[in-house]
C-alpha cells in the first residue's frame, strides 16, 4: 500500500483526491491546502484522511510515500525539490515546472535519491492516444508526416500563465510520446485581446528534422469547443475527436501516390487512394486512472515513468520556445538540444 | 448585351462558360484553348460559340467587350495585360497575376483605359460572406479579435503554385473584403512532403494594427474536408461552416468581459456571456452567378468592382509574404505597405 | 424545512438523494432499501442520516413531511398508498402505478388528505422541454401538427417493463405537458427479440382530436444513442437533440402554403417557406433539482404539482392502450376518456 | 447497341435521358412528352434524337427495342402494357403501378412474350444497399433483427400519391432486396394535415413470420432532411446515413447477450457487447447508371432484372396494404401472401 499525500485542492486536486482514494492499492493519508474551506470539504468526504494547511506537516510525515502536487505552477519548482529533498516520490501536475532549468534540477533531485517523479501529462494516458501510439510503433500509420490540432473554447481565462502553458501544453506531450522526436524549431503567433492578460490565443509550428510538422491552434475564446486533432502518415490517416461520446478516433485508408500518368496537364501527377475507415475500440478507463496506477508501478517497480521528468522538461522547454517566438511574432526558434528521444 | 470571350476552358473555365452563358444580359461570343479537344466539348454544348486555340483571335475581335482568362497563373498578366491593351474588360482568375508587380502593372493599364478588370475571388460573392460582412459593417459582431480559418482536404495537388495560392487565397480575399484592413505582418510555416513539388500544407498567421489577428489553416493532405472560420468580435462569435447544406452561418451571443469579483483566486476574474444562437436565411444563388452579374453591372456602370484589381494586388502581396515566411521557417515578414483600405 | 425520506436506494434513489440532500430547504431525513449494502453507502456519504431495511420506518416516523419512493414499478401502488395513509406526501418514480385503476386511487388517497402526489416525469422540468411548452403556449409554432420522437440507445434492458414503460414514457409526459389533450386513439407495434423478455423496441402512434398525430420511436437494441424530437407547428419548427451539449433546441422559420400558382403541373400547387434558424439559451440547471424545488413548493403552498396524479394517471392509460395495441400489432386502441386536459 | 426511347420528360425523364445518352452501348432513340415545351429542351441538348408528343410513335417505332416510362403512376399500366404489347422491354419508374393486379397483368404479359420489366427501384442499386446486402448474405450480420429508416424532409408534396408512395417505396424495395422475406402484416399511421391532398407524413410497422421487424418513417413536412437507416442482427449493427458525404455506411460490432450472472437484480442479466465500428469504402457510381447498365444487360442476356416486376408487384402490395393499414389507424393488415421470395 503506498501512502500519498495531495498539496492543493482546488481545480483539480479534488481528483487526485478521488482517483487516489479509491484505487485500491493507494492509501490517501493527507491533504493540504493553504485554505481552511477548502480542507472542510476534504474533511467532510473523507473523514479518516487528516488535513493540514502546512505542506511541511505532509512531507515530514514519515508514514507518506509520495505526494502529489496540484499547485499554481509558480509553486511547482519549489514543492516538488522540498518533496524530492524529504524523500518522497512526486507527482506533479503540468506543466511540470516554470522554466526548463528547474525541471532540469527536479531530475536531478530525483535521479539521485531514486526517487520516481511522474508529471501529469493525463492525455499521454487515454485510451485514444495510447492507440495512436501502437498505430504509429507497428507502422501502420507509416512515416508520420504532420500532426495538427484545435484545441479551442470559451473560457477558462487564466491569470498567471498563457493559453499555450494550459492548453498547448497537451499537445506538446502528445507529440512527445507519438514522435520520439523533439522538434528542431518552433513558429508561433499569439495575442492577448485584453491589456495585462496572458496571451488567450496562440498558433504554434514545429519543424522536426525528420521531416514531420506539427500545428496546435488553441484559444479561450471560441464560440465553440474543438478538440480535433488529425495525423496523416504514408499510409495511413488519423482523425482524433475527443468530443465525441464514442468513435472518438477514425483510422483513414487514405494517402497520396504520385505517378507518371502524362495525362494530367492541369494537375500534378498525383494518385488519391480512398479505402476503408475504421474506429477501433479504445479503452474507456479514465485517464487519470491509469496514470495513477502507473505512478504506483513505478514507485513499486523502481522504473521510470512514461511521462517522466525528462518528458515533462522537454514540454517545457517546448513552451519556452513557443512563448519566445510567440513575442516576436513568429521568428523561428530551434530548440535547445534535438537530441533523439528513445 | 454584352459580349464575352472566354479563355482557357480546363478546371475552372466550364464553370465561366455555363454562367455567363445562362445570365441572360451577356452574350457568350468565343472560347479560346490550346487543346482542340476541349474546344469541341464547346462546340457540342453550344454551337453557336465560335472557339479558337488562338486567343488573339478573341481579342481581335471587335464585337467582343470582356473577355474572362481561366488560364494558369503564370500566363494571366500576358493575357491580361494583352487583353486591357485591345481595349477588353477583363475578368481574371484568382490569384490574380503571380507577382503584386505584376498587378499594379494591370491595374494601371486598366484605369489608363478605363477597363473594369475585375479578379474573380468567388467567395466575397458567396451568401454567407456577404452577411458576414453586414454584420461587421453593422457592429453587431463588435470589434473583429480574431478571424481563423481551416480550409483542408485531400488533393487537389497543384503543379506550379503552392496551397497558399491556392487555397489560402480564399481567406486572403474574404479578410480584405470584411476587415477593410491590411495585415501590418505575416508569419508562416509550411512544407511540401514529396521532393519538387509545392508546399502542400501551411498555416498562416496575420497580425494586424487594430489588434486582430487571422489565422489559416490550408492542406491538400488531410483525411477529411473542412471549410470552416470562426470569427470572434467584442460583442458576438461566429461560426461559418461553408460544407454544411443549410445554416452555414451560426453567430453566437458569446463573449468574455473582465469583472472584479474577488472570489476568483485561481482564475482571472472574467465573466463568460452565453446567449441565443442564431442562423440566419442566406441568400443561396450560386455565387459565380452572382458575381458574374457584378461584373456586368461594373461594365455598363462604370464602376470598380467589389474584386477590383487593387483587392487582386493586395492578395497577392499577402500571398509573397506569407510564401517569404514560410520558406524562412515563419519569420516575420512585414507587409509593404499597410495603408489602410477604405 | 421539509424533512424528507427516501423508499429504495438502487438506480434512480441516489440522485433522489443526492438532489434533496443539496437542495437547501430539504432536510434528508432516512433512507430505505431491502438491501444493507446499499444502505452502507448512505451511511458512508451521509453519515447523519438515518437507514433502515423497514419502510415502516419512514412511514411511521413523524418527523418525516414527505417520502419519494423509487424502488420497481410494481410495488408503486402499495408503497405509495401506506405512504399517504400514514399522512406523507408522496414523490413517485415514473410510471406512477402498473395500471391506471391504481393510479385512480391514489389521486384519490392523496385528494381526501390534501396531500401532494407528484410523480417524477423529470423531462417536464428540463430546459428544453419548458422552452418548448413557452413557444407552444404563445403560439409562436402556431397549431401543432406532428411531435415525432427518436430515443434509442444500446441498452439497458429491464425484465420487468417493456421498452414503452422504460423510454416511451417520457415523450407520453411531454407530449401531455406540451399538448394540453389526452389522444384519442393510439396504435402501436413493438418486438420482444429475446423470448421471455418484455418488449426491446417498440413504435407508437398517437391520433389526437385536434388533428395532431405523435410518433414515438424507442429501442433498447440500437447501435447508437439518439435523442431527437421533431415538432411541427404551421408556423414554425422545432428540433430537440438532447444529446447536443449545447443548442439543444434548434427553431426553424419554415413552413408549407397551398398556392394557386397553375405553372405547377406535377407538384401540387405547394409554396416552401423557409427563414432563419434560432437556437434559444436553455435554463441548464439539472432537471431533478428543478423538480425537487417544485415539489417542495407544491407542499409549502398546498397546491397541484405540474407532474401531479391526474398527469401520472393519463401516461398509465397511454401505457396501457399502446401495450394492448402493440400486442395485437397495432389494432387501434380507443383511449378510456379523450377529456381535454386544461 | 440496344435503342431507346423514353416517355416522359418532366422532372425524373432527364436523368434518364442523360444516362442513357452517356452510357455508351445503349443508343437514345426518341423522347416523348405531351408537353411541347418539354422536347425543345431535348432538341437543345440532344439534336440527333427525335422528339415527339404522341408515345405511340415511339411503340410504333421498329427501331426501338425498349422504353423507359417516367410519366405519373396512373398512367404506367396503360403505357407499360402498350409498350410490351409492341415488343418493347420495359422500364417502369416506381412505384410500378396504382395496383397490385395491374403489376401483375405486366408480369405476365412481359413473361408471355419473354421481354424484360424492369422497375426503377433505383438505391437497390447503390453502393451502400448493395455492400448491406453482402453483408446480409454472408451472415456478417447475423440474423436480421428490425430495420428501421427515418426519410424525411420539407416537401416535396405530391399530388397524386402519398407520402407512402413517394418515399416509403424506397425502403419497401430495399427490405425486399435486402430480406428476401415479404412480411406477413403490416400497421400503419398517418394524416393528411391540408384538407384534400395526400397524407403528408406516415409511420409504418411490418411484420415478418422469421421474426424481424420493419419500420419506416416517412414525412414532407419536417424542418430537416434525414435519411437514416438503423439495421440491427444478431452479430453486427449497420447505420446508414445517405447524407453523409463520405462513410455512408457504418458497421458496428455490437449486440447483446444474456447471462446467468446473478448480481444483477434491477436489469435483466443482459451483457452488452461494444467493438470496432468499420466504414467499408462504398462503390461510388451513380445508382441509376448502375441501374441502366443493368438493364442492358437483362436485355442482351435474356435474364430477370434484380427490381424485375415481381419485385415491383410485392412493392405495390405492401403500399396498398400500409395504405389501407394507414386508412383504419393501424389496423392490422395482413399481406394477401407472404410467400417466401427467392
Amino acid at each position: 500500500m503506498i501512502r500519498i499525500g495531495v498539496i492543493g485542492y482546488g481545480y483539480w486536486g479534488p481528483n487526485l483526491v478521488r482517483n487516489f482514494a479509491e484505487l485500491g492499492r493507494a492509501e490517501l493519508t493527507g491533504v493540504a491546502d493553504l485554505d481552511p474551506k477548502k480542507l472542510e470539504l476534504v474533511n467532510k468526504r473523507f473523514p479518516a484522511v487528516k488535513t493540514t494547511t502546512d505542506f511541511l506537516e505532509l512531507l515530514n510525515d514519515p508514514e507518506i510515500d509520495a505526494v502529489a502536487i496540484a499547485t499554481p505552477v509558480d509553486t511547482h519548482f519549489e514543492l516538488g525539490m522540498a518533496a524530492l529533498k524529504a524523500g518522497k516520490h512526486v507527482w506533479l501536475e503540468k506543466p511540470m515546472t516554470e522554466t526548463s532549468v528547474q525541471a532540469r534540477q527536479l531530475i536531478d533531485a530525483a535521479d539521485k535519491r531514486k526517487l520516481v517523479l511522474h508529471v501529469d501529462h493525463t492525455f499521454v494516458y487515454t485510451g485514444a492516444v495510447r492507440k495512436m501510439r501502437d498505430l504509429v510503433k507497428s507502422d501502420d500509420l507509416g512515416k508520420v508526416l504532420y500532426y495538427d490540432s484545435t484545441r479551442v473554447n470559451l473560457g477558462l481565462f487564466q491569470r498567471d500563465v498563457s493559453v499555450i502553458s494550459d492548453l498547448a501544453v497537451h499537445d506538446f506531450s502528445i507529440l512527445d510520446y507519438l514522435l520520439c522526436e523533439q522538434p528542431a524549431a518552433v513558429s508561433a503567433g499569439g495575442i492577448n485581446h485584453f491589456p495585462g492578460t496572458p496571451e488567450n490565443l496562440a498558433y504554434i509550428t514545429m519543424f522536426y528534422d525528420s521531416g514531420a510538422i506539427a500545428h496546435v491552434n488553441v484559444s479561450w475564446l471560441a464560440p465553440v469547443k474543438v478538440r480535433t486533432v488529425l495525423v496523416g502518415g504514408t499510409k495511413k490517416m488519423f482523425v482524433y475527436d475527443d468530443l465525441q461520446p464514442s468513435e472518438k478516433l477514425k483510422i483513414y485508408d487514405k494517402g497520396v501516390s504520385f505517378t507518371d500518368d502524362p495525362a494530367k496537364i492541369y494537375q500534378m501527377r498525383v494518385g488519391y487512394r480512398t479505402g476503408d475507415m475504421w474506429a477501433p475500440k479504445l479503452d474507456e478507463q479514465e485517464a487519470l486512472k491509469v496514470g495513477a496506477e502507473h505512478f504506483c508501478d513505478c514507485i513499486e517497480q523502481k522504473k521510470q515513468s512514461l511521462t517522466d521528468g525528462r518528458l515533462g522538461q522537454r514540454v517545457t522547454e517546448l513552451i519556452e520556445a513557443a512563448t519566445a517566438s510567440m513575442k516576436a511574432r513568429g521568428a523561428t526558434v530551434h530548440l535547445p538540444h534535438a537530441e533523439k528521444v528513445l
